[in-house]
């Protein structure tokens, strides 16, 4: 593992690394920001994943998250939302490809050998995580916006012993019935719309509902709502009788201006959750 | 108008008084917490609308409302749920008839003659209560609990410049589709559901949207989810991009236990809108 820069930050430390990921097949870059509490032993840590463009650094300089992170003596790590590098298979459009990798793992030429980002955010990276720095693995919660919402809540959701907390910013809520999923799907997991159940946080709710605190911010002035589709997950969520709190904020849009606005209050959801 | 009781309460008043009222063409009584305040000048009034077989006094001594409101300066009304007396018409069921009004001016027999909860708890209540006692006509928010939540979000929605916020504990949300409503709206409106669709907050929602602050509450153990039917209003408040929140409370069933639990969240959540 190789560290890119490491500044102060809010007491404590705002991280870059890079290092080879078997999962990607290539070097991977994360941001790790660290409170002063770590510098005395483990910490709980909060996973914020990225949307479609983003790399590891944009919500690490944009949504200003390490100041409350800092007051609650919580972790946070931003891993890029694909894999990268010249040998690594691309498309043309902004939504597919690198910067695009909805956290799912390929199947299908030509992503297969490099784009299996479930596997490198839901195994690999952590393990390297926990190895390498005093954070706590008991003591886990996921969050992130569009795309990254969409992986937030999908892992949270398949993997319901991990995270103690789940938390999204305008995610993608519908992907198997979105232009901002049907074509990724069936490029990365093929045309058999049975693999992209899994994949899809409004069928995951429908099939099994989700009992962990839960927290969904989507602003009324979205220009991607029809994309997103929330509607179907706040059914689904309410229709399973699932606990969870969504909030409808009036006149914000997609951007970090929007995210960052709410910031103070998923960073307060999840402390709760991971100091219960 | 007659003084039934004072007493003094968190530094206020809590009254009980009854009245003529010549919408419900009978003798009616409602509970008026007054705090501190309202001895130097008028205040801003919150209404809480009761649910099935509740009187003016359910509320008053079970939801804890006056303590947030008394911290807040802000007045609470709380009328009955119908008509009441033996000349009034009644139903042996407790969902229809006296401690049922649904919030809706009769058209039908036998209910016509007295049965104008709309008129009353729109017009007449709020006309009397103005000239009477030192309340801020344009300081008005809402809320309710079950056919109570029914009730403040049609009035709300229908009276979109009357209220500067609404909210709702457990609202029958959807009652033109529903057990809670189809009988009763049939029973006082008539079989045609036309006239039914101003008080169904799905249906207005879906028509209208709706631009005030929103909170709704809602326990995952509700034991009348089905009949409440949230996951239609949930659904048609996101479709419709109105604000709002959402809560999925989880554990939580129907009683009073559970509005009690959640109203200082709600009378913090109408101050913001009154003082704004």
């Amino acid at each position: 593992m190789k560290t890119i820069s490491e500044n102060r930050c809010f007491g404590g430390v705002q991280g870059v690394y890079s290092h080879h990921s078997d999962a990607c097949a290539c070097d991977m870059t994360f941001g790790l920001f660290l409170p002063a509490e770590a510098r005395d032993g483990p910490v709980p840590v909060l996973w914020y994943l990225s949307g479609l463009t983003c790399t590891h650094e944009n919500a690490m300089v944009k949504a200003g998250a390490q100041g409350w992170a800092a007051e609650q003596g919580i972790a946070l790590i931003f891993p890029d939302t694909s894999p990268r590098g010249d040998d690594v298979a691309d498309d043309e459009a902004y939504d597919l490809g690198q910067g695009a990798g909805f956290y799912v793992n390929a199947t299908q030429a030509p992503w297969a050998p490099h784009f299996r980002m479930w596997d490198y955010v839901a195994e690999e990276l952590p393990q390297l995580a926990f190895d390498t720095f005093p954070l706590e693995r008991e003591r886990q919660a996921i969050t992130g916006h569009s795309m990254g919402g969409h992986g937030a809540l999908t892992l949270a959701m398949n993997l319901p012993d991990r995270y103690r907390s789940a938390s999204a910013f305008a995610p993608i809520a519908h992907p198997s019935a979105s232009d901002w999923g049907r074509k990724q799907l069936a490029a990365y997991l093929g045309a058999d719309q049975a693999s992209w159940a899994p994949h899809d946080a409004t069928l995951r709710m429908r099939e099994t509902g989700f009992d962990r605190p839960l927290l969904i911010d989507q602003g009324t002035d979205d220009p991607f709502l029809d994309l997103l589709q929330p509607e179907a997950l706040a059914e689904a969520m309410v229709s399973a009788r699932a606990p969870g709190t969504l909030r409808m904020q009036k006149g914000y849009d997609h951007s970090y201006f929007f995210v960052a606005t709410f910031m103070e209050d998923h960073v307060a959801f999840h402390a709760e959750a991971l100091y219960a």
